[in-house]
């Protein structure tokens, strides 16, 4: 541990493992049993001159990739994995057990619920909220700003258990409802409720996605996928309609 | 201090701070009140077993944020930001007030003017020429190579004050004329004059962008943009075009 | 060499050199005469409490640039260059004389052959296998799961001498012959022959690619592009037929 910098004002909980040449900025608490790889910088600040920094919070259980940045402000649960280079920026809130991948930021004010997984090169931009169980995969963009330059900060929210496709850009101030997918390569604006299929470039409302003749490998129709699918879901193992009965998860009528 | 590591010929001006493990190489200058942050890399070689180096120009009261890559022979301006992880290579210049994004690169040969902002994620192709007071959005890409592979360089170039939204392709040779629009997503070549909206997949000239109905959040129609924002701008706090007319810029006569 | 981290079982070759504050995890091989450039990580693994470390292998004649990762289980070949900031990782492999550009990422069970060029922010997903004298330009996604979320993996396959353009969408399962060219900002599915273009979102076989009017600047037909373009490649300074010939590369009756 030798090479790990340390500010002012760092709590570091028991079992905390450290790679090499870690910096951890001032007002800093990591959580019990938490890993920070190498070359991570916890605290960071955007402007190395400012007189007060923010406190930073990484929960218990995480797992923070090697060349991490977690922003001064930042708030990050229990349980979270990042992948190599993740950003992580001020005031953004990150609930437990998310996963944010290789080289993908979130900017600032935004916030992940649960269980969401965000892979690689994805771009959050400001005051965008994505729920639980959402995966975003590679290259996608939020965008903020409907005349840029404005200095408007319209984000987008993502409802919970949604898909979205590699290389979607999502433009500002879009819903989009739960259990919707949005199909690779769309360019989205408005509104959608649950269960949607939104595509294309401009994207539109292609239909209720579980009506939709998507099938898996084993035959099935996929969505709504929490029937199909578990892996690291909080489900796992379990009935989903029995598990979301029981979280008092209110259910669109696709189940 | 002590983690600095500098190579020959470094000559550092007055009030030059710096982050953890910087990496400073050989024939390098940086101005006065330059910050430069953890892990960046100042003077970086392509090659590392090259016998000449050349010489790599950082201005004053730049900040470049954490693992920031300047390539030897950048020559970067006054006042320059960098996002985390920015690069910018061998011979291309960027000009005062200029903010470079996180994780985007300039590779060589290219040049920018005053007070452009290069957000997230963006790949500007070898011989790209961008101008003053342009934003480029995230993960935009310019290339360069119309018949790919063949070795050509033919870099695009963005007119001053023209807006690339997120996502936009920029086919090679490519020109685009000033106070332009591209839409998020869109595909481009071609040659574009003043004032032009250009969206689509391939991209067309869709009109006078002064004259499309883009209203901004006081309901007024936001091109030109200057007239609309200035934060961060040289004319901020001023008016437009008395601006213009004192530097003798000659406008376009949409305004 | 001070900064040089070192772990268990490693072996280092002859001549090889390294940047400051390079870490070499367990069980690493390095070939000799490469280069491995500042803040490099070799032997990354994915769970920093894992018991068993995999045994990576670096060829030799390699150069490394700076930030580049190279997980636990890759296997790279000979003379191979990879920009800053690239990524390799577990089972994947990449073979002699390729490049792996600035911010790419090779998912695990990746292979690519030789000669082959992936430039700045591509992500190949798992399973992907990408043959040799291909070139990929920025910002292309190879994905590989068709209904997701599933835990499919679906990994695509490019053939020898292909082109796939700025900004493309490989989806799961895609199939594209050898001397293919896929335009920039196309979204791809099925399966195509030689010798094929291929554009759009979504893509669609345009015909074939040596047929369409595509000049280079000397006037030429440019594809099949090997007659054309050899910089770099192991035809340089030699009649590509003869040299296919002398290789037994059977060639398609484009030639």
């Amino acid at each position: 541990m030798s090479e790990v910098i340390l500010g002012h004002n760092v709590t570091i909980g028991s079992n905390v493992t450290f790679g090499h040449y870690v910096v951890i900025k001032d007002n800093v608490t990591i959580g019990n049993n938490t890993h920070i790889g190498d070359f991570c910088i916890i605290g960071e600040i955007s402007n190395p001159f400012a007189q007060e920094i923010e406190h930073t919070v990484v929960g218990k259980n995480c797992l923070l990739r090697s060349n991490t940045i977690i922003y001064a402000g930042a708030r990050i649960g229990d349980y979270v994995h990042t992948g190599n280079r993740a950003i992580i920026r001020e005031q953004s809130e990150v609930g437990n057990n998310v996963m944010i991948g290789l080289q993908s930021e979130l900017q600032g004010d935004c916030s992940v619920g649960e269980y969401s997984r965000i892979q690689s090169n994805v771009s959050v931009g400001k005051y965008t909220k994505i729920g639980s169980y959402v995966f975003i995969y590679p290259n996608c963009v939020f965008t903020n700003d409907n005349t840029p330059p404005s200095g408007a900060s319209d984000g987008s929210s993502i409802g919970d258990f949604s898909q979205i496709c590699t290389g979607v850009i999502i433009l500002p101030s879009t819903i989009i409802g739960r259990f919707c997918l949005v199909s690779a390569g769309s360019r989205v604006a408005g509104l959608y409720m649950d269960d949607v299929w939104i595509d294309g470039s401009p994207a539109s409302n292609k239909g209720k996605l579980s009506k939709m003749p998507f099938f898996n490998k084993s035959g099935k129709r996929h969505y709504p996928w929490p029937l199909q699918y578990d892996a690291g879901m909080p489900w796992q193992g379990l009935n989903f309609l029995e598990w979301a009965k029981e979280r008092k998860i209110e259910l669109p009528d696709i189940f």
